[in-house]
C-alpha cells in the first residue's frame, strides 16, 4: 500500500464523512428503535468487555441501569444475572449508539433516531438527563435520578416524538453549522444549537399545545430548552451517523470512532473494520467544580468524543471561546490546540467553519499515521465523572498515542508497509 | 474643573449607564406610547433640522412616512405641509427614540417600550421591517414596503403586545449579555439575541396560540424568529434606555448619544445637556452587496450606534467574528479595532463580556478627552443605504474627530480648562 493509495482512500472516507446528511427522523424507545435491543439488554460505553472487567462507577452504572429497567431486584441480583447472561451487556457502538460518559442504554429508554439521508445508515443517542450533577450517565442513582429518567420516558419523549414526526424530520447539519458561528463547538458547548433546534420545532410545539395538551407541550419545551446541553445528544447521534458513513473504506487510515471505558481508551479505523485499538486512559487538564480535587476524578466511560471524530468539539474550540468559563484555559490556548489538529487530519470540513479562522473549515479525518508521525494526539473537550458518582468538572482530554501505534501495527499487517 | 473631578463625574455617569436594567414592558403604537407624538408628527434620525436641510434619501423617507401615515396625498402635498407646519417633523432622540438608518416614526407605527427598572426612564424603538433590501428605514417605498409596514402594525404588533404583556416584562440585559457569548455584538449581528428572546417568549406564544389564534401566533412567530435582525430594535431601545440613564451628570465628559443625519455626524455629552456637537459624515470601509459600488452609498441618517455608545457593536466586535461574512474585514482587524476602544473609554462593562478577551468587559463610556487625546475615534458597525433607496452593503464607520473637538470647546467654556 503506497501513500497515494492511502491518500485516495482517506479522501474517499472523509468525503463520505463530511458529505453525510444526518436527519432526526424519530424518537422511540431503544428497544423499538435499535435492532438487537431485547428487553434484557443493557448497553454501556467502551469496547465490549466481560462483566468482570467493569469496576467503579461504570460497574455501578450498569447495575443501576438493571435496577432502573426492572431487570433485577437488587445490586446482587443484577450482578448474578450479568454473570450468567440473564442480563446481556453490550457495547453501544456495536448497536449504532454512542454513550455519554457511562452511556447506559436500557430497552425502555427513549432515543433520538438519526438517519444519514445520503448513506441511509442510522445512529441513536438517548436523552440528556438535565442539569443536576447526579445523573445515571455520571454513575449516580437515587430517587431523583429515577424520577428524572421516568420524566424523560413518560413526559418528554412522547412530546418530542410527536413534534419530530410532525416536522417531517429535522436536518441536523444546518443547525450544527450555524451553531459553530454562534459560539458552540457541539461537544462541551451546545447552547446555540439547543436554542436553534427548539426554534425549528416551535410550530410543532404549538400544534401539540393546541391539539393535545398545552401543559405537556410547555413542560417538555421548558425542560428541553432550559438545558444548554440538550442538543449534545443530537450532536452525538449526528456525529455517529457521519462517522459511520466513513467506515470500511479499504486502506483508509482515518479514525471512525474513539471510546473510553473504565479500563482504557480505544479507536477504530476506517480500513480496519470493527476492531478496537486500545491505549491507556487519557491525560486530562481540567477545571473541577468547587469542592472537588483531582483525586475525585474517576473514569467511568465516554463516547461523546464522536464529535471530535467528525471535526467538532476539541477540533472546533476556536469557535467556542465561551468554553473557558466551563473548562478553564484561555483563548490563546484554545486557538493553539485547535490549530494543532490540522496537522493530524487529512481535510478541512466543507460545512463546519470557524469564524475566528476566517471561516476555515474545521480539521477533519484523524489520520493514525499523522498522529504517530507528529506525536500530536486528538484534543477532546469533556465532562469528568467523580469517584462517588456525579459530574465533578470539565476539561481537555488528550487521546493516548498507544492506540494509534497499535492501529498502525494492524494496518501494516493488513496492507503492508 | 480638575481631572479628578471629571474622572469622578465620568465614573458616576458610567455607573448609571452600566447599572441600568432595561426591561421590555409593552408594545404600543408610537402615538400612544411616546409623549408628544400627536397624529401629525413624524420623527427622523439626526439632530433637529429645518425641513429645507433634508435632502436625498432622508428627505424621501420623511415624505414616504407622511404618505404611509395618510398625512399627505402626494409628495408635493407632504412637502407643502412639512414647510408650513401642518406636518411636524421632530428628532427621534428628543422623544426617547432611536432611529435605524432614516429612522422614520409615525404615530400609528408600533414601538417596543423599554423601561430602565433602575432609573425609571423609558426608551422606544420601532420594528425591523424584514429581510427585503427595500425598507422604509432605508429610504424605499412601494406597495411591498407599505404592505410590510401594515403587517407589522396589524399582524405582528398585536401578537407581540399580547405575549410581552403576558410575560410580565422581558429583561433585556441578560439576553444581551448571553448573546455576546454566542457570537453577537448586538448591532450588525443579533442572531443569538433574536433566538434567545423568542425562546423567552415561547410560553406566551403557546398561550396565545391556544387561547386566541394558532394562525396569528405562528405567523408572528415565524416572521420575528426568521429574521436575525429582529432583536436589533430591542438592542437599540435597551441601549437608549442605558445611555439616557447617564445623561446630565455635571462635569461628565462621556458620550451619551451619537447620531447621523443626511448632513452630519453628531454627539451628545453627559455634562453638556441636550446640545449636539457636529462633525462631517463618517469615513467608512465596507463590503457592498453584489452589483453596487462606493458611488451608490448615500447617507440618509442613522442612530443604531446607540449600541456603540453603551459598549456594544464596534466596541464588542471581538465577540462576533462571524460578522466578517456580512461586513468584510478579518478576525485580526476586529480584535485590533475592538482593543483600540479601551483607549478612549473610561470603564470596562461589568455585564457585557468578551469571551475571546478572557471575559474582559467591553470598553464603555466614550470620553471626549480620550478621543481627542489619542486621535482614535469610535468604531461603528453599520448598514449602508443606497442612492436609490434600499440597503447596498455593510461595514465599519469611524466617527469624525471634529465633533469631539467641538464638544471639548463647549466643555471648557462651561467647566473651565
Amino acid at each position: 500500500m503506497g501513500e497515494p493509495e492511502r491518500a485516495a482512500a482517506n479522501a474517499e472516507a472523509v468525503r463520505r464523512m463530511t458529505g453525510a446528511q444526518p436527519v432526526l427522523v424519530d424518537v422511540l424507545p431503544a428497544g423499538q428503535a435499535i435492532p438487537g435491543i431485547r428487553p434484557n439488554v443493557i448497553l454501556t460505553s467502551g469496547p465490549p468487555m466481560d462483566w468482570d472487567m467493569y469496576d467503579g462507577g461504570q460497574r455501578n452504572a450498569v447495575i443501576y441501569g438493571a435496577l432502573y429497567e426492572g431487570l433485577a431486584a437488587s445490586a446482587e441480583d443484577a450482578d448474578a444475572k450479568l454473570r450468567d447472561g440473564r442480563i446481556v451487556l453490550g457495547a453501544t457502538h456495536d448497536h449504532g449508539c454512542v454513550g455519554s460518559v457511562a452511556g447506559i442504554y436500557t430497552a425502555s429508554m427513549p432515543v433520538f433516531v438519526v438517519e444519514n439521508a445520503v448513506g441511509g445508515n442510522r445512529a441513536y443517542c438517548n436523552f440528556y438527563e438535565g442539569e443536576s450533577r447526579h445523573r445515571l450517565n455520571y454513575g449516580s442513582y437515587n430517587d431523583e435520578v429515577r424520577r428524572g429518567l421516568d420524566f424523560l420516558r413518560d413526559e418528554l419523549a412522547p412530546v418530542l416524538q410527536a413534534v419530530v414526526r410532525g416536522s417531517g424530520g429535522i436536518a441536523l447539519k444546518p443547525i450544527i453549522s450555524r451553531a459553530l458561528r454562534m459560539g458552540d463547538e457541539l461537544h462541551s458547548r451546545n447552547t446555540a444549537a439547543t436554542t436553534l433546534f427548539t426554534r425549528e420545532l416551535m410550530p410543532q410545539f404549538i400544534e401539540y399545545a393546541v391539539g393535545i395538551s398545552r401543559e405537556r407541550a410547555l413542560t417538555a419545551l421548558r425542560f428541553f430548552a432550559a438545558s444548554d446541553y440538550s442538543f449534545l445528544r443530537l450532536s452525538m447521534a449526528a456525529a455517529k451517523a457521519m462517522a459511520d458513513a466513513a467506515c470500511d473504506v479499504p486502506a483508509a487510515s482515518v479514525v471512525t470512532a474513539m471510546t473510553i471505558s473504565c479500563r482504557n481508551f480505544a479507536i477504530r479505523v476506517s480500513g480496519l473494520g470493527d476492531e478496537w485499538f486500545s491505549g491507556p486512559l487519557p491525560e486530562v487538564s481540567c477545571r473541577l467544580f468547587d469542592g472537588f480535587t483531582a483525586e475525585d476524578v474517576q473514569w467511568i466511560g465516554g463516547e461523546s468524543h464522536i464529535t471530535e471524530t467528525v471535526g467538532l468539539g476539541g477540533f472546533a474550540q476556536a469557535a467556542a471561546f465561551g468554553l473557558q468559563a466551563y473548562q478553564g484555559g484561555s483563548a490563546e490556548e484554545m486557538i493553539r490546540m485547535n490549530s494543532g489538529m490540522y496537522q493530524i487530519t487529512v481535510a478541512e470540513h466543507p460545512d463546519f467553519l470557524i469564524p475566528y479562522f476566517g471561516f476555515r473549515g474545521t480539521p477533519v479525518g484523524i489520520d493514525i499515521f499523522r498522529v504517530v508521525g507528529t506525536g500530536i494526539t486528538p484534543v477532546i473537550d469533556g465532562g469528568l465523572a467523580g469517584r462517588n458518582g456525579g459530574q465533578v468538572g470539565a476539561g481537555i482530554l488528550r487521546a493516548p498515542l498507544a492506540c494509534f501505534d497499535a492501529a498502525i501495527t494492524a494496518y501494516q499487517a493488513k496492507y503492508g508497509n
